[in-house]
């Protein structure tokens, strides 16, 4: 990884002698490039059909699509788990659900529903989209599907007719949050469907797997288009690979959702998980990453692939941001992605909130959290408080700078007002022309002169530097390494009280 | 099966020697008598409580249930298959819709859907009794069921609101026939349930059966409870075994339809199919049968057991009627249970039908006959117009006797206006007090003197005898053997004028 990081100057210097024209067309996914112009920073403007030289591939970072600064510029979303076993009253268990199928749909009566008060809670909590499980592993879909029967048309409740995603989706933009859904088609308990595949073999086994393939197929086309514009499509443990008899999803919801993140399947993956659903991703947390995609089914659980996900590569010909998930009840050893009565004390504390908020959006990181809406159908207030703490901690510890820079090049200095005690700085890379910082540290000027307080090496999106409180009248970002013209957005100081 | 019959006076010593309380519950099957008291005939108060000896089985004939004399008066009924295939516009192939889950359920619209006229165009025929596949191998539900959401609530159809079912049963008690259903759970091509058991392993493959049992059973309770009394359910293929795993439905059925025809698992068959789909039975056909269920999943194929529900068993323990069916599609080498384009030159010719006929309902048993309504949701007028034709022949034929005879005892003389030529009998049992007739000639009293002109065995509750047609002025039937009394509700003489 690190052999293509040389000096600044030399960098810049041979990525105009010998790339004279480093940006492609990403091959799989057509529109999204995947090399940046080292020329200047943030230009955006592709040419087409410029082709990558192929050996020796030069020391130039990938860039992100419009979307994919959107995703890293909306920092934090959530995402709402519902389904049916929601209102059986009993512990969930993953590993039983997705082998048990339900026995009564119309258990499913959330008679306080209200999508408006979801995106409410999630707004409080600066979340900027929101995602909702329009299937998860019962097979059960939260909307009018004319291709699933298990859906919301199976219901007693509300007449058979109640449209969930139709709901969430309108209070989403009705309150400016972003719409994404979730898609689970790895799993489907009542399908019999384990892992992608239908069990049992022979001629029958064959019909149902391509069978299948065509039901996810015709259920993303269904999502894909009858809800207007949609910001992220999360497919849970992908959606498989068409090479190999999976569902072949991608051309379709290229084709109906052209500017909507795609997670994920073999072969595309707008940004990746962390590798681990901690709520946060590893330091450094690179958004360049060495594939299109993020996972195959054969290296998604080997521990150095785990690592990669949490780390990404620098050099990685293809920007795919990280994106941390953590459910809001993971407090106490809990980890509950669905609502269960009696999980209100496992809320996390707002301390560990915190941390988590650093450990993501504050390494280059968007951070997904899970929120647990009811059997009322309702997200219950002591979400909703939390989810208010939190959004009001983060707007007060960092919405408002004691100083603030931004500008091309390797030195950035902040004057303060007077001398001040700062124990955080925040930095932001542009990073539409890919993350160009590989090696940066922070000094302080303190009545003992200047003193380097913290260092590190990716920045990208937005980096939360924290370092033990100094007294200082200026404050110096000093990128030490970098693949091209680094330009910085912002370099802002905070006291941040926590270190009081 | 011999060994029992020996002179009626002898038979009928030895009976009330020996078996002095020849009556007993059926202990699969409670309230169901399974032996007949022979000092009576047509005796159907049965005491309760009364056991059998298991030693030394008396040679005493079983004896039917009120619902079973019931359907033998039907005499004949018809069975509507329906389901989405029929709007494919494809040829149906039985094994390949089996394994090949249905694609796209909204090709389903009748729009002209009346089962107002397809009931009327069974009455015409003469059936006094209709089913219709609630469900059949798709697994797709004709009804508003809160089990299988694959079902009429699917569809954009009628707003997802119809209920075929409920609209059936309507029909035919609006127009005086008996109401059934069919429900097919031993293949569900959507669930991937094959010959009734889950595909797979493991504990995912229990689960699924578990689940799939319980399924069942809920399905069953649906269709038990909510359109009042039905006259007969046909599990096709069976309900398979409870004992092995199977759904319980018998107990579900006995609760809500206690008067209602069960057919079957493999503990309770109150008729038996009559071993092929030619809608004839065998040569003799008894009512008695050696088991109270007339399949298992081990004899089911045997050709054997096919001989064994061709003909019964005289003194089979059991009163277990044959069911002769066809489609009414059956000519040409076709045997089409459901509509299919460009099929009308198959339906079969009149006295095709005829020949059925007195091969099921001549012979004791009761014939239903496939009727396939089409992609409209009508009965094609061909096929109605057949069974108009069909109904009116039967009644032409057979609805007024030339002479008629009944009563008590083994001979049984017909006295004709005149000397008038002759060539069919119809005699019929009463078979309340169980079939007693074990061997019968006809003699007819010509100018040459008396003459036999057929021979037979079985009668019960009708026999049809067509002989080449003599000139007699008397007719006698003459019960040659019998296992107690023999009691005949008609015996009667017909010029036919086939054998012209």
């Amino acid at each position: 990884m690190l052999r293509w990081l040389t000096s600044i100057s030399a960098l810049i210097l041979s990525a105009f002698a010998t790339v004279p024209a480093a940006l492609a067309e990403n091959p799989v996914c057509p529109g999204r490039p995947i090399l940046a112009d080292l020329r200047t920073p943030a230009q955006t403007s592709i040419p087409a059909q410029t082709s990558i030289p192929e050996e020796n591939p030069a020391p130039v970072p990938a860039v992100p699509t419009e979307s994919q600064l959107k995703w890293q510029e909306a920092e934090l979303g959530a995402i709402f788990h519902y389904d049916i076993h929601v209102f059986d009253g009993r512990r969930y268990v993953q590993a039983d659900n997705r082998i048990s199928p339900i026995r009564d749909c119309n258990i499913f009566r959330p008679d306080s529903l209200d999508t408006d008060r979801w995106i409410l809670a999630a707004k409080e909590a600066g979340c900027r989209f929101a995602l909702l499980t329009a299937t998860h592993e019962t097979g059960f879909g939260l909307w009018q599907s004319d291709v699933n029967p298990f859906c919301l048309k199976a219901l007693n409740w509300k007449d058979g007719k109640a449209d969930i995603v139709g709901d969430f989706i309108e209070s989403c933009r009705k309150y400016g949050l972003e719409p994404g859904l979730y898609i689970g088609i790895r799993w489907n308990s009542r399908l019999g469907i384990y892992n992608f595949e239908p069990s049992g073999e022979g001629p029958a086994k064959e019909r149902r797997k391509a069978w299948y393939r065509d039901y996810c197929e015709r259920m993303v086309r269904e999502l894909c288009t009858r809800y207007g514009p949609l910001f992220m499509v999360w497919f849970d443990g992908g959606a498989d690979d068409p090479l190999t008899g999976g569902p072949d999803v991608e051309p379709i919801f290229r084709k109906y959702q052209p500017d909507c993140l795609f997670y994920h399947n073999s072969q595309r993956a707008d940004l990746r998980w962390g590798g681990s659903e901690s709520g946060t991703v590893g330091d450094p947390c690179w958004s360049a990453f060495p594939t299109p995609y993020s996972h195959t089914r054969s290296n998604e659980s080997e521990s150095a692939h785990l690592e990669l996900l949490a780390h990404g590569e620098p050099d990685g010909r293809y920007f795919v941001p990280a994106m941390a998930d953590v459910p809001l009840r993971s407090g106490n050893g809990r980890h509950e992605w669905f609502w269960e009565p009696g999980d209100e004390d496992n809320i996390l504390p707002l301390d560990r909130l915190m941390e988590i908020y650093r450990g993501s959006v504050g390494r280059n990181a968007t951070l997904i959290l899970g929120l647990t809406p009811d059997d009322r159908g309702l997200l219950p207030e002591p979400d909703r408080k939390r989810l208010a703490e939190f959004g009001h901690c983060i707007d007060s510890l960092y919405s408002h700078p004691d100083a603030a820079a931004a500008g091309v090049g390797s030195v950035h200095t902040l004057k303060l007002d007077k001398t001040r005690k700062t124990g955080c700085c925040i930095i932001s890379e542009d990073t539409a022309g890919g993350e160009r910082i590989r090696r940066y540290r922070i000094e302080a000027r303190t009545p003992q002169g200047w003193k380097t307080v913290c260092e590190g090496r990716s920045v990208g999106h937005k980096r939360i530097e924290r370092f033990p409180a100094v007294r200082a009248s200026r404050l110096r970002l000093v990128i030490a390494e970098s693949v091209g013209t680094p330009s910085v957005k912002q370099f802002s100081a905070f006291y941040d009280k926590d270190y009081e």
